[in-house]
């Protein structure tokens, strides 16, 4: 696998960082923040739409819908011990509420998962699927981010 | 629609940024630097586990082949112009030679849409999918990367 080896040169300090059973926490965080900023501007995008701040087109809503749903569950293992400090807008409460944490997660990553379908539909299914979304968002962030 | 408005009272700037046309150097900046974080991050997974430096887990490999394709061909609209400065290691090459850089974008997302099927096929196909995905990553950090 010389040719494996040499296209993986590059990433040689990241695979090694990969190979660890446990992530750093300033990785985790890492993660997840990236995750969320992608998440953020595309929901943005959609929600601009569905306000009619922007014109409403089904191809844009459709691949900014489907950035949100592929990365939506990926922020949730990215919580990990030690991800508290640093870098981040997460509260404590999280690791003394996780339960509610994560059920508040799995909503939000139901309601998203369902957006590539409403956003390749019509403008209304699009408004609807949104405003499900979006609750679904405000709601984590009221109780676990701070202002 | 008050539901949306409350919904997405959250997300006010956010959707005022969405709407307008042109998106600021600044945000593109971060949509790509954040997706290449994701992307970095799952590929050496994938890169880990091709390289046995970690045990060879389908599903595992499954999801982080699945993130890197998704986000894959998100960078590409986030290199406008002005933004070759502030936070970046995009090197002022990708703008002088912008056909060769768009196309060594287009082999890296080809060879990362491969992904998804190999990581979930086996071993020696997953090999096989991140060297040559791996290949295209190197081909544009040499040539349009700052080190």
């Amino acid at each position: 696998m010389k040719k494996l080896a040499i296209a993986l040169a590059f990433a040689a300090s990241a695979t090694a960082i990969a190979a660890t059973a446990q992530v750093k926490p300033e990785d985790q965080v890492k993660q997840r923040r990236s995750a969320y900023a992608v998440m953020g501007f595309n929901f943005a995008n959609l929600a601009a739409m569905a306000q009619e701040k922007k014109p409403y087109n089904k191809e844009e809503a459709g691949r900014s819908a489907d950035l949100v749903a592929a990365l939506s569950d990926y922020p949730r293992g990215h919580f990990g011990a030690g991800t508290d400090k640093g870098e981040t807008k997460a509260r404590a409460e999280i690791w003394q509420n996780r339960a509610d944490f994560d059920a508040k997660m799995d909503k939000m990553i139901t309601a998203t998962k369902a957006l590539p379908q409403a956003a390749r539909a019509d403008l209304p299914t699009l408004k609807k699927a949104v405003a499900e979304a979006g609750g679904t968002c405000k709601a984590c962030h009221d109780d676990y981010r701070a202002k």
